[in-house]
């Protein structure tokens, strides 16, 4: 329990002080490296699902439920019971709560005479109903909350996502990893689509949040405590409304070109923003007012799952590169026409490479059915991985181009497996020593049957720390969002 | 042999007269559907890839073969092998040349000595390569066959593709079946794609070209002869350059309004362009002309395979609509939201529905956790069949909205197999029965063991004539694109 006297704002208000901030961040500490952490309400029609998302936590867990029906089942998971929260020996960093809401705010009541660090109310049916009962629910947590200076998330959300430490929302994320990304989600399900997606690109996550419809902690109350977190580098964030966007925006502008901060916003339509609001009774805010801030900032944009797992693994995965002009390896002449129109599309360009390439490519390339130009088109020669190293090689050196590109048919590697044994290294190798961004197109097969070798291929070179992408518009907009972004810093930078 | 005295035009030069159309659409006529096809020059090192595309072929299929050692291989297959094109009795409807470059002019003398219907040639090596020897041997080509109006497809090609009669240019193509697509492609891998990908979808081909360097028939040629194709009821193409766009844009012209005419332009950007040269040597052409035109003839436009067999796919299986208001189920709270920003950025809308929809609703639906707005949220109330086919009835029969689209995450087959069962038919009949536009977004899972389940679900899904997206993006431009087609087609009408 905090010792320090009541401040002048509580975190349900705006704007917030310095000492409130501070006691916000000591709290979210607790919430995100929690000792212990009580469940209330779960139960058996539900297959215990958070008791069994907590079945790897390295700390205590407790359990909270009073009908007697559901006790046994829990004790059977081997998690101690208790009937209230008061009666659990010794603290509670953490607690998530899912009960019927009409009992939520006594469960609330508990949490604050307990002490409880912070506690995300799974609890749906409030405000986002927009029926009597359900704001005026809303509006006695919301009250109760900000007069203790509570730090509760939610409610209609799953709260945090530690993976390393196997605090989770859902038994089908990911635990026992960690990685440099943070993501603060105002929907759960893109919590969890976010944090599969990513797990399957090789991306971990360091903390995560859901948050749902923020009547008290919001968006800016985590990416306050996420800027500072050691174990992020990067920040993702699926927002549908920011309620203190002063603050909100202060600390973007802080934080630019220190870690990049992607935003995929949720209700950027007038129809979109008609379903934030039945989704976590979000406000519409101008999609015109956001990019203009988001751009002053430097925070990139998603749009969907997709966008966002794609942008993060660039910036994880490849290297920095400000220019725009890319050279490009493919493997039939259609699909290099065609790849080069989406990246000139997206903004990019597929220039003539250097004299002094074509002269290098001339030496060992077979021109008759295949072509030099940019892109270089090894349909007819790619026989050795040593050759299409040279390849890949000639456009890193050369200095028309700014960025690598490989398109990849997956079933070339049924055709001649050793011929893909040995390329696998040499691709980990070229990418390893190339200081400009290189990335993969692979794109997965028609057949259903072909599909394990792609996905073999595809996580193979993910493993080997390649940035792949299954289509040429995914990478060609992933491009141009990076090559924004660091030129954004650099410009900062040159001040 | 053609009795005719030789016309004012060739094929080759423009524009071509009427009796010259006529000539050349019989010529076609034989080309397409043969009786007898002639290979020249296939081999071993490449796996014999014409004659076994041809092991099918429901007519006579002859080579022809010099090489002593290539000639056993060739018998082995049961094709019958002669020392040149002359020596084969009965006539040759159709030949494919893949013979080294300097012997193509003398293959080339010899098709038109033996009154060959038509002949691709696969041998590349031409202008595309921008040597002098490409350069004069193409246009030694050209010549010999303009002064013979000898029907020569390519080079640089893969020639004719007619599915239902097995004459087939790759041996990964479907054969024994047909449907109502036509593809003219100057592509042959763009071909090859193209075709993979639209059997997986449960589209079939009535006859495909792919045409390469186009030196003496251009796809205004092939167009010429496919609108007038009783087999074929739309028509795709993919296109680098074309030679006589006066005659081109006549025929899209006076096309309008009958069979839909899909257009993915090879080299849209200056990149693409300098890409096109390479490989089929096709001229910079403006994008913003064929832009103007396009429209102007109700043309609709892709920009790659998988924006093609979107399209294809909606013309096919989806139902006419004119309308932009989207009635939407969705599994989801976060993903609804998504799924509505994405058809909003496509310039389309999901508006609320009408107070009698509401009402309907409101008699069956859980409003706690999920919603009734537009989209409907049936994450938590997606328990039955018919609850869900309820709730798409609902939205068919709402004044307010012109089209219905239904999301759903494949895992949910996983949980409840029995549940699927009965919902298949059910959205079959669903479908069968409306007369607003239906389509799909079923994505593909994260985790590698969940994609077969999903392939089924979406094989299962496209057999019962239901179109599935795997994105929302991709639905939303098709329907966009589908939506546009027909209201130009309406306002035809309306003259």
């Amino acid at each position: 329990m905090l010792a320090a006297p009541p401040p002048a704002s509580s975190y349900g208000r705006r704007p917030l002080g310095e000492r409130m901030i501070a006691d916000l961040k000591a709290k979210l500490q607790r919430a995100f490296n929690p000792r212990s952490v009580a469940v209330v309400g779960d139960k058996k029609q539900s297959d215990y699902m958070w008791l069994n998302s907590l079945a790897h936590f390295q700390g205590k867990v407790y359990s909270v439920q009073i009908d007697p029906k559901e006790i046994p089942g829990i004790e059977a998971l081997g998690v101690p019971n208790y009937k209230s929260l008061l009666d659990i020996p010794g603290p509670i960093d953490y607690a998530l709560v899912s009960v019927p809401r009409p009992v939520a705010p006594r469960v609330l009541q508990d949490c604050i005479a307990k002490g409880v660090g912070a506690a995300a109310f799974f609890t749906s049916g409030f405000a986002e109903t927009k029926t009597e009962d359900g704001l005026l629910l809303q509006a006695s947590l919301t009250k109760m909350a900000q007069a203790a200076d509570f730090a509760l998330i939610g409610p209609n959300c799953m709260g945090p996502y530690v993976p390393g430490i196997g605090l989770r929302n859902n038994t089908d994320e990911a635990w026992g990893v960690s990685g440099p990304v943070a993501f603060i989600s105002q929907s759960g399900g893109n919590l969890v689509n976010f944090s599969q997606a990513a797990a399957a690109s090789g991306i971990h996550i360091s903390k995560a949040v859901s948050y749902g419809n923020a009547i008290v902690l919001d968006s800016t109350d985590f990416l306050e405590y996420i800027v500072d977190d050691p174990d992020t580098q990067l920040i993702g964030a699926y927002i549908e409304g920011v309620k203190d966007g002063r603050r909100f925006f202060r600390l973007l502008r802080e934080n630019a070109g220190k870690k990049p901060v992607i935003i995929w916003k949720g209700g950027q339509t007038p129809d979109g923003a008609r379903a934030t609001s039945s989704h976590t009774a979000s406000l519409a805010e101008s999609m015109a007012v956001w990019e203009a801030l988001m751009k002053q900032c430097g925070v990139l944009r998603a749009n969907d799952v997709d966008e966002m797992v794609d942008t993060v693994k660039a910036l994880v995965m490849v290297k920095p590169g400000v220019g725009d002009r890319v050279g490009m390896v493919s493997m039939a002449g259609g699909s290099s026409v065609t790849i080069t129109d989406t990246f000139g599309r997206a903004g990019l360009r597929v220039p003539e490479l250097s004299a002094d390439s074509y002269r290098k490519l001339g030496s060992f390339f077979n021109i008759i059915g295949g072509s030099y130009r940019n892109p270089l088109d090894a349909g007819q020669t790619f026989r050795s991985a040593d050759l299409l190293v040279q390849m890949l090689e000639t456009l890193r050196d050369d200095p028309q181009i700014d960025s690598v590109v490989l398109e990849m048919a997956a079933r070339r590697g049924d055709r001649d497996p050793k011929l893909m044994e040995g390329l696998l290294p040499a691709l980990q190798r070229f990418k390893e020593g190339t200081t400009k961004p290189f990335l993969m197109v692979v794109s997965p097969p028609q057949r259903v049957e072909h599909y394990e070798r792609y996905a073999q291929l595809r996580d193979e070179l993910t493993a080997r720390g390649i940035a792949v992408y299954s289509t040429s518009q995914r990478a060609a907009a992933t491009l141009r969002r990076v090559v924004d972004y660091y030129r954004f810093r650099q410009e900062l930078q040159a001040g």
